[in-house]
């Protein structure tokens, strides 16, 4: 039940670059990490090169030799250089910075990771957005790029654990364009425990996002990290 | 990964009967048959009675002698005999119907796991709704009743076939009140292979139900019928 799906063969990303913007925030930083011990070629990317140059120092440190070396540059730097895009920054900076760097990403597969949640003393809640969801506004404000989602629900606690070997958990993989979201599946799939599947077109996006905040309330009565596998795949 | 949550003990439902309203319908049928064949008794209900009765024998057959005997009857009496009240009727009714048994509902735990979805030649979508969720509507329909909302991702094909001996799923339980959420949690769990879990209160259902439109999606990719695990619980 656990196996990797086999509707299409994997596309090969192993020579992609990912570019990771907001990659010194700890989602960021978690998911460079575990790529990067993968063996992918990483550049995080943060407003200020030298905050990026330290993150990705910080990391290369975690990683203790295992894969691939990360960079870090600004962001725009890290956009033009990358081939696939994880945009991991707060959701209140979001449209601004893609607006910013619409030249950089237009041509590449663009990852949004993005959960637009606000919090009150009752937990978690989902934020109503103008386009949808943050995958939606990420594809309104770059119609050259191939937009995708992906990558919402993962702990940034374990990502960032080096005593954690594998995250035994599923990404949802949203977007328009089919290859894209397969190569942001075969992505998802370098990490070890983790698959990418694909579930649904970009207008089916906000409630992965808002589920985050289901799965806040989760970790909350059960003391957990908890993330989604899909079942029956 | 998968053990019984142990955050609480579970309290004993084996005691209640559970009504389904809209218990004619495939994800009705198939709920009040798993849970009879369980050993839990079940009434389903229609807006007509004889079809009720009908679906009950229907449904007794298909467990074969297993568990207890399923009666049927029209939605108000089902709702007024019930302790536990599904709510499985088709959104379109769903408001309608839920005003006009607001009496019969008065005090009992309704579990609301209706799916308001649009369908077009892209697939399904997840409906806006006025109060937010089918579940909030409920609420608000029933101020007497103690509204929970569950049983959303469960594939209606795999609760019906007497050959599936047990769907490996998890089923998020949302609602105000903890002694309500434990109790559907618990009859959950009655399910071989389920178990119910707490995954926030209802202003959090909205992204719980539209995620049905993003496991149709996975069905179609690959002809599975999806369900969903939390993993780290």
């Amino acid at each position: 039940m656990t196996s990797t799906p086999t509707a299409d063969p994997t596309p090969d990303v192993t020579t992609l670059v990912v570019g990771v913007l907001g990659g010194t925030g700890p989602q960021g930083k978690g998911l460079a990490y575990r790529l990067a011990a993968a063996g992918q070629q990483v550049l995080v990317g943060s407003r200020d090169a030298s905050r990026a140059e330290s993150a990705a120092a910080e990391l290369n440190a975690l990683r203790a030799g295992a894969g691939a070396e990360i960079g870090g540059g600004d962001n725009a730097t890290v956009a033009a250089k990358a081939d696939i895009v994880i945009v991991a920054v707060p959701w209140e900076g979001h449209g601004a910075l893609l607006e910013s760097l619409r030249d950089h990403l237009a041509g590449k597969i663009v990852v949004d990771c993005v959960n637009p949640l606000g919090f009150d003393k009752q937990g978690a809640y989902a934020l109503a957005v103008a386009e949808g969801s943050a995958a939606q506004q990420a594809a309104a404000l770059l119609p050259d790029s191939r937009v995708t989602a992906a990558f919402h629900h993962i702990s940034a606690v374990l990502l960032l654990d080096p005593e954690v070997p594998q995250i035994d958990t599923d990404i949802l993989v949203l977007g328009e364009d089919r290859g894209a979201t397969d190569l942001v599946a075969a992505l998802a799939g370098r990490i070890p425990g983790m698959r990418g599947i694909y579930a649904g077109r970009l207008r089916n996006a906000h409630q992965v996002e808002a589920l985050t905040a289901n799965l806040i309330s989760v970790n909350r009565r059960y003391k957990a990290h908890a993330g989604v596998r899909v079942t029956d795949v």
